[in-house]
């Protein structure tokens, strides 16, 4: 059982931790490494060695956080979990810490409470805004790489502000990050607004086969291997494309099948309203979540869209 | 010339008028949309008999809004411009209100003082910021409409709180926003999540005809006046288009020229880093901001894509 404990314990907490290693979730997104940067930056402030380690790699954009990645030259001493809602979150190459979690500092309602400590605040809207709050006890300066590290985290797990979980506390923060030197438009740039051309070419011609069923309900593109090949788009980039047909007026269904290098299809489907995606691919032998399901269909391109065009009729 | 007045001034003249008829700039986006709206509503609140004109339709999308739009049943007997930095933006049905123009509340730096009052406060991210603060002065109540509206004058001005305009402020007001009712998500939904199927009609041509020049740190695209007309796309449907090229990967400077029904083509133009859209754009006859700027040519496409690119050679 996990203690709960309030900022001020965990202000105290750090504040007796020496050789720290904060550790981010697998597939680290803006949030835990912002979070966890910011926390590194604040702790080196106060002359502490620490260092951050995270199962999987970082992507390059983030490079302006100059995270201090774990190097195995020195044995931790205090172990914190950062954005980390669970242990199947920590991946493979971090499962070695899992026996002595000594703080985990999160902001995720699910969060299972595995560590010693346990600081959770369920209305933030990112991790970042807890950070925010110790950082600002710690009587430290807010550095402008802390307001940059913090700002990623706060706009990534918000949409930019767009999502439910946004609260005025939310915008109040982001307002003070920038009078603390947050460089937002690069950030969002960076983080938001950028596509690649082989991106963009696959948008080109995965729009050019895009077509209406059930009275414009439901909208299906799809992308050949060969026109894949063709643009040169990489599969993360590509993964993107699939909120296009859902985005659409009117759409409750979005479909977009891509063709794989064994010749087969793979299915994504997007939903809104009252249709479960999940069902739809389940009954295809996919799984996933009711707003976002797939699967994957060995026929050829005729016969794959006909069966999932049967499935939504089902649903639709 | 124009008398430049201060908040309170405009205050003391909307408080002096009556039957107010409040001008939008044609093809009506978010922010001159949202800052009549809202002013409308606090005029209402006022007891003042007021309405809305804009020389082009009005989006249905808008419809929360509750525009109050001009029947041409009653004579207006004060005239407010609100977000329209020049003459040329009144529009064709507007004209007849040029010669008196009493009052202008705007931030566009470029503001070219036609009215006989004007309220410019060029460090806004949107009319809307201006609005928020006239409100807040008359001592009125701020309605969830009002909210609702400012909101969307903020959000779509400032692209979701991304682009340079941005300030602490804006954040604040719209946490304020948020705290008065400003039903967020739903109104992000619309304004950003949400594409019609002539829109991404009109993408796909758009992106068909997208072209790199200047070793790919300039994109360019354009749709011609019978593919616009093909798609059925309304004009602030395609307003949006406007980002696509600059969001690609080492291009500083997107370029997008949408032909008009004159012939003549509307040229928009987007950079980042350094580069100044509003110098290429002004050397052409136009003008805007540093990063969103625009310019009309009435010279055929490739004279006029000759010209835009002259002038971006000189800047990039």
């Amino acid at each position: 059982m996990t203690e709960r404990i309030d900022l001020a314990k965990t202000l105290q907490m750090l504040g007796q931790a020496e050789d720290i290693l904060l550790i981010c979730h697998k597939n680290p997104d803006g949030d835990t490494l912002g979070s966890a940067g910011a926390l590194q930056h604040a702790l080196q402030a106060q002359g502490k060695r620490v260092a951050i380690f995270c199962s999987d790699k970082i992507a390059e954009k983030y490079g302006y956080m100059q995270l201090a990645l774990y190097d195995g030259s020195w044995e931790p001493g205090y172990v914190v979990a950062v954005d980390v809602a669970g242990i199947q979150l920590f991946g493979e190459a971090a499962s070695g810490y899992l026996k002595r979690v000594d703080l985990c500092i999160d902001h995720h309602p699910s969060n299972a409470g595995y560590a010693e400590a346990t600081m959770l605040e369920e209305d933030s809207a990112a991790t970042a805004e807890i950070i925010y709050q110790l950082i600002g006890m710690m009587g430290i300066e807010m550095t402008k790489v802390m307001a940059d590290c913090l700002y990623t985290g706060i706009s990534t797990d918000t949409g930019c502000f767009k999502f439910t979980n946004t609260t005025p506390r939310t915008h109040r923060i982001a307002a003070e990050l920038m009078e603390q030197g947050a460089d937002f438009v690069r950030l969002n740039e960076v983080l938001f607004e950028s596509k690649s051309q082989q991106r963009l070419a696959i948008e080109r011609i995965a729009l050019s086969h895009l077509e209406y069923h059930f009275d414009n309900r439901c909208a299906l593109m799809y992308v050949t291997r060969e026109e894949i090949e063709r643009t040169g788009v990489e599969n993360s980039d590509l993964e993107g494309i699939t909120s296009i047909p859902r985005m659409i007026e009117g759409v409750v269904v979005g479909i977009t099948m891509r063709q794989l290098e064994s010749g087969s299809y793979k299915v994504s489907v997007r939903t809104s309203g009252n249709i479960d995606a999940c069902k739809i691919c389940a009954a295809l032998g996919g799984g996933g979540h009711i707003r976002a399901a797939g699967c994957e269909f060995f026929g050829n391109l005729e016969n794959a869209k006909a069966a999932v065009l049967a499935e939504v009729k089902k649903q639709i």
